[in-house]
């Protein structure tokens, strides 16, 4: 069938109105959405375009890639029909998982299917492996699922909600740190994910440099802006485990540095620290 | 486009005329084998197999999950123009990996590929991840690539030759120690996988009676027999690592005594061990 995409710019949400519009234009079978969006640090609001799916009778699906782990989102309440993550970020596992979900509805939209689809996206093949019989698919990546098992356990003793609560008082901390830096986020508070924060670069910045800077003197790794933010601005990921205030302490100290490295001196690194501490 | 299957029975090897027969048909654009077919314990002999693919054009195309750090295998000396394989076998990683490789005439024919195709499947856009651009295609599984790198050294150090002698010795070794015990193995041995060797039941041993017997008193694990052969065979994987001959002893005398508990009391388990220490 064909898809149809319903644009917005790099870093502003989508708008629920235009993907309801979009799906009652249809007949929509499907309706398909990233969550915590790492491109840019979007959060979507998933309520109001489930409901439009619903109403369509369309399919949801969601991208959970960075929101699994560091933000709560229940499935049936929400009405997602599949969604597929990763470990390697709020979980904080070694990457090389993808851990997928379906609803009953979803698994009869396969059942019903009536053409091949690739062995590696074959749901009916998947729904037998992890049936009774245990139908041969693939061979199970043991060490990561102990990795995984290890960290569900730790999801499980923080608590959902208190994890949830950590990456956004996190993510606040480091809104407060920018601010005395110069350095300004790319997406409103409102919209944004607690998870990932794009920063666009104060004019003259060179983006290499920066990053290299970080790098090399700081052992701390950041994202290059994608698409039109290429150059533009740098995207700090705090998550799972690492997403804790002495982290955020580290990186905006690490920021005024690389900042005044590249030529920008007019970052104040005792008020970013402080504003760090201050919420 | 249509795919033309040649088919043998389990445990037989493919036969390459018919296999050039299959190819010479077409037009062929591809022609696809299992090196070490795991289901039976089947070697094929690529080289004429290749050698109808070439004439008549077609790309050639190997599963090797299974050779791969096993057997010797040139791919520019064979022709091999794709092929895939997993290191969980006889490179004893942990499971999670699946390399590929190209020729130039594949990647030729990816290149000019006119219709979309899969995510996972997108060969063009591993390329850019692979090429100078590193654009993104994964988030590659860091922990089982170290894995691969250790194993790999492994490998070198040993030499694949020595690797090819090792398991075949081991395999050999498997085999002199069967007749003692009244076991058959499926497949001959000048058709044979050395990581893999398929041994037929003899009549009124409970194959769920004796692998439980072998899990649970010997902790080894041996493959149950596939399609025709499910009940009437078990498979013994000798790969990597675990193909060694002390292997080969526990195994031999633990297989002695579940035919031994199934029933089974003409077993020469003495015979058994001193015929693999024979070769």
């Amino acid at each position: 069938g064909d898809v149809v995409e319903v644009r917005v710019d790099f870093g502003r949400a989508l708008d629920p109105a235009a993907m309801a519009d979009a799906i009652a234009a249809g007949p929509t079978r499907l309706c398909a959405v990233v969550h915590a969006e790492t491109s840019t640090g979007v959060l979507t609001d998933l309520n109001p375009i489930a409901a439009a799916a619903r109403e369509a009778g369309a399919l949801f699906a969601v991208d959970c890639v960075t929101s699994i782990g560091g933000l709560e989102l229940d499935f049936d309440d929400v009405g997602v029909d599949a969604a597929f993550c990763g470990t390697q970020k709020c979980l904080s596992v070694p990457p090389g998982l993808a851990p997928v979900t379906f609803s009953p509805r979803a698994l009869a939209r396969v059942a019903d299917r009536r053409h091949p689809v690739p062995f590696y996206f074959d749901t009916r093949l998947l729904t037998g492996y992890f049936g009774p019989d245990r139908a041969y698919h693939y061979t199970a990546p043991v060490s990561m699922i102990y990795a995984l098992a290890a960290s569900l356990e730790e999801v499980a003793a923080e608590g959902l909600a208190a994890r949830e609560a950590r990456h956004r008082d996190v993510a606040a901390a480091l809104r407060r740190g920018l601010a005395p830096l110069g350095l300004e986020p790319l997406v409103p508070v409102e919209h944004a994910t607690p998870m990932l924060t794009t920063v666009r670069y104060p004019d003259g910045v060179d983006d290499g440099a920066f990053r290299r800077h970080l790098r090399e003197r700081h052992g701390i790794e950041v994202g290059g802006g994608l698409g039109p933010l290429a150059g533009r601005a740098f995207r700090v990921g705090l998550m799972g485990h690492g997403a804790r205030r002495e982290n955020v302490l580290r990186a905006v100290a690490a920021f005024g540095d690389a900042l005044a490295a590249c030529g920008h001196r007019d970052a104040d690194v005792a008020g970013a620290l402080a504003a760090v501490h201050a919420g």
